[in-house]
């Protein structure tokens, strides 16, 4: 479970900076015609025509947001794409590029970071999205990697975060609170680890939820969903840090009001038991939990009839008046209202 | 000289991830028409219409690219910017937006990240780009600053790596080794701060080369000069790693080979009398310094007599047969080869 000291090791000054480059990007093949020119020169060149161009960007560094204890770099490299490419998603959009910088120690071989680009070939070969440029140097503690996304939509199509509206319908996408309960059964095994290194950890009953925190998808196929149904959310934004924060997003960008009904919200049944298991409570852990990576967005009521009944779509709630606020209606029907306590990485180590 | 420990520190928890990229970029206007929509959604949205768009990034790392005991952060937001601005003028480009994201530990309290983030400004409305979006964190340890340009070309204008020809001439805009100099100047600072911190150092005799390693600048001047003078390059890159370094790029690329005239390497003043008070070779500092942050470029001969007698441009040699391979033609007429001896992040430290 933890990294495997006997591996092959590499090391980086071998090879230099523009000697990994090229050897870290050799497999990767252009896919979208509106990538011009990709890596080798200073900068990418792109043709969006007459679609509208989407950019977005995400950090993530070691220790602060991955722990490589579990987190297989195969992995790692996957879920890095895949949270750039839920922002895309999150504007109604298609992805089409990113760029990928990282930065490692000298605790990094060559066949670590292969591992990590492993990942985000087949990140970049499952979603279409073309690796375009990027930067690789050496840290002094760890590993982080720096993605910016880029795609595409015609206007018409862009979603933003701003445009619902009271009595708009309140739509998730999936289930919620896997990835963080699959975090702390991982975090239970590490430290199971620590006690007894010969221990296997059975992890199979807990396959749904570790596999939402380790190879989380961003939803593509919603998008696609929502095209192929002739809906166009009024408002929509990706569950990155827990769906109370999300929705306070909604909320404040179109100074709207919101009704959360508890017992809508869409739970798997391994979220349910582990949550017993862990003496959590389900309803916080969905609102809280964060990296989901599911989508959030609001539908005019007319649109309802498209929507019912789809097994990936769940109403969850409506929009209402700014006076209204944003609240949870609770299975015992009392009003309770929606902070964030999301994930924050300024907060102090709990 | 190094950092005041006296001053006035808001820490970053109080703020919280959003209140921070509120807070740190509410002074940032947008500049560009292609800009719909900047910061404050899942992604911005761009519209480049009928131009091509250009994307470049980079990352600079506390303790590998920057030493803030005498790089004062406002300085390292300008030259962060600076660092990717110039890759995108290298493609004959008109930079026109950043993303920016940083990770900072707990060392660095609000007023810090204000600091470096009114560097960030000051080159945006220098260079007339705008910042559209980012990802702010904490690290573990240290600073890091990760930044993507977008910038805009017709796609005729587009000057690649690979279109250099035999016979071409090789040119270079302003002078060079001004930012290596510049860092040994500090470097030297640094040490007699440590050993007598209450030495007050005079580097009036250095400001040239100083400012160059602490407030380079891109040379947008550049491009819109060529487009003035009616000449396109037939291959552009930017000196980031040395001229030697950037050369071979041209060469490998374009499938030539060149003589690089010693005599004809632009020198400061400065520059050759600090080489002789740290006893180093003005063109071995030249050839491998690194951080001038010019523009190299090949033209057509037909062009030379649009270019001759510009004081900012300077005609250093001439592309040759691939076969002939790539050399320094020295003052003694001696023909040695070319070889990269750049700075490389991951050479074990000097």
């Amino acid at each position: 479970m933890l990294e495997d000291k006997n591996q092959e090791r590499t090391s980086l000054e071998k090879l230099g900076e523009f000697g990994l480059i090229d050897h870290l990007t050799q497999n990767f093949q252009i896919q979208n015609e509106s990538t011009l020119k990709g890596i080798g020169d200073d900068a990418a060149i792109l043709d969006f025509g007459d679609k509208k161009a989407v950019v977005t960007t995400d950090l993530l560094i070691e220790g602060i947001h991955f722990d490589l204890s579990y987190m297989p770099l195969k992995h790692l490299g996957y879920k890095a794409v895949m949270v750039n490419l839920s922002d895309v998603y999150a504007m109604n959009a298609q992805a089409t590029q990113i760029t990928v910088s990282i930065a490692a120690s000298n605790r990094f071989p060559l066949e670590a970071l292969e591992e990590l680009y492993a990942g985000i070939l087949l990140a970049t070969k499952t979603y279409g999205v073309d690796l375009i440029g990027g930067d690789t140097t050496s840290s002094q503690t760890g590993l982080l990697i720096s993605i910016t996304a880029l795609g595409e939509a015609s206007e018409e199509k862009i979603t933003y975060r701003d445009g619902a509206k009271p009595n708009d319908l309140l739509v998730v996408t999936g289930d919620l609170g896997g990835a963080y309960l699959g975090l702390q059964v991982l975090e239970r095994e590490k430290e199971v680890f620590k006690v007894n290194p010969n221990n296997q950890p059975d992890l199979e009953p807990y396959s749904y939820i570790v596999e939402r925190q380790l190879k989380p998808e961003a939803r593509k196929d919603m998008v696609k969903l929502l095209n192929d149904l002739n809906v166009k959310p009024t408002a929509m934004i990706d569950i990155s840090d827990g769906l109370s924060s999300e929705i306070l997003h909604l909320c404040k960008n179109s100074k709207v009001g919101c009704n959360l009904f508890e017992e809508k919200i869409p739970l798997d049944p391994t979220v349910i038991s582990a949550c017993e298991e862990f003496k959590l409570d389900s309803t916080t852990v969905a609102l809280n939990g964060g990296e989901d990576y599911e989508l959030l967005f609001t539908i005019d009521q007319s649109d309802f009839d498209r929507i019912k009944g789809n097994p990936n779509l769940t109403v969850i709630g409506h929009m209402t008046d700014i006076a209204d606020g944003a609240h949870l209606i609770s299975r015992a029907n009392t009003k309770i209202p929606l902070t964030a306590q999301g994930w924050n990485s300024f907060d102090p180590p709990k």
